[in-house]
């Protein structure tokens, strides 16, 4: 997917919503887990009543690698059902991968190429060639770690780092890697204050902004700071959509949750 | 396992050497391309003939990724198998994972419990509360990224971050991390003017040495500087030994690659 229908769809629905599909079969409904991939049919169910208010789901691989072979196939399926049923949302494998050129080129192709998911979430500590074969990919896109919505964050990457902090190295240094114009960036709404200096430094790539919600970050500062020409955030939810109601009605507490928020997105654009 | 028996083993077979299996299915003898598990089958003929050579396999998880449900499959076979055949190997998957709390305990879960490994590969980029829920197992190690092998590690390991550089800042930080007994570290063999440094540092922890042979680091000088009382070393080597051929005598050629380096270590030991 292009960036440019990537923002006419944020345009059309009036959201920048992505929704995490983190699932843990510890919280799903009961009579989900009768069926025969109860991991499916729950992330099936969750996007029939959210599509029409979101615009990126965002399936965290750690959630079905959990469940070994039955989760790789229930990630597969997931995925293909947003394609065929979906071709508009745009697709986001939270997966954190990053390793030396030729494993990153073997991630590249099992996330961009064999499950056609249209992006990946990428750690930088490798460097440059641990994230250009992600990059070498034609309408995908490379979503990297830059400033993240947990505590550990403050360990790492808000270290100075040659008289700057660590995160804002990263997002200087990958501006020159090819393809950069591929590069979105992790940057978690805990950390709304430093959204300003993170726009000065990359005013036109997209933020995928996790932590509104459970993690208690506030969409309003984030949008304040972070919005620009193209809009240029997705707003992450998990938890407090996917797992509104665990009851008979979680699919229906979804759709209310993911318009609680997209009714704030839309009076904010 | 135990730090002691991995010590133990590396006594006795007088062998540090730990294989990498980022299989390649256009790398690998046509023939076994008729099989019903190609990667699998090739995995175990590599076992067989090298376990007495090796203390340790690291199956790299990006090469089974690529292959999607058939890749993931031949993993948990390649891992059962050594569990089953040769308890006392030490397992690394190297996956390279890090994320927060609850999506890392989903991680470990899957790489300790499921899959049984003895240890996982982590990036250290999201700090503390990201590696903590790997640490938390016990008999488990944490292998942390600290120096990597490749070029893109001077993009960021190598600068200074307050005064230190950034790679030596993860060491130190790490240290005081819960159960940080539990952890190892990536460093690389490409880098090993430094590893007198990293010694200063974490000197009684193990350290996972990639880039010995295709990347052009010298078994030598790594433990010149890198060996400690309980040696302290596992020296990976991945294409060096598995694609030492490409016919029909991969599995002798991968004995004959793999019995010369050990060689060389029981040499050094």
């Amino acid at each position: 997917m292009t960036t440019r229908e990537l923002v006419e769809q944020i345009r059309k629905k009036k959201s920048f919503l992505c929704i995490g599909l983190d699932v843990d079969l510890h919280k799903i409904p009961k009579r989900l887990l009768d069926s025969e991939d109860p991991i499916f049919e729950f992330n099936k169910a969750i996007i029939d009543a959210t599509h029409h208010l979101a615009v990126a789901y965002k399936p965290n691989t750690a959630f079905y690698e959990g469940y070994g072979l039955k989760g790789w196939k229930a990630l597969e399926k997931t995925i293909q059902y947003l394609n065929e049923n979906h071709p508009e949302i745009f697709t986001i494998a939270d997966a954190k991968r990053g390793d030396i050129g030729n494993t990153s080129g073997m991630y590249a192709k099992a996330f961009f190429e064999d499950l056609d998911f249209d992006s990946v979430t990428v750690a930088p500590y490798m460097g440059r060639d641990s994230v250009e074969p992600f990059l070498a990919h034609k309408n995908k896109h490379t979503i990297l770690l830059a400033l993240t919505s947990n505590e550990g964050a403050f360990d790492f990457q808000t270290q100075e780092i040659s008289e700057t902090e660590l995160y804002k190295k990263v997002l200087e240094v990958s501006k020159s890697w090819k393809n950069s114009e591929n590069l979105m960036y992790v940057v978690g709404a805990t950390k709304a204050e430093y959204v300003a200096e993170i726009r000065k430094i990359v005013p036109h790539n997209f933020l995928l902004v996790p932590g509104v919600g459970a993690q208690g970050g506030n969409l309003e500062e984030v949008c304040k700071f972070g919005m620009n020409e193209k809009v240029g955030l997705l707003i992450n939810s998990s938890r407090g959509i996917i797992y509104a109601s665990e009851g008979k009605d979680f699919a229906e507490a979804a759709t209310a949750a993911a318009e609680n928020l997209q009714k704030q997105m839309a009076a904010l654009l």
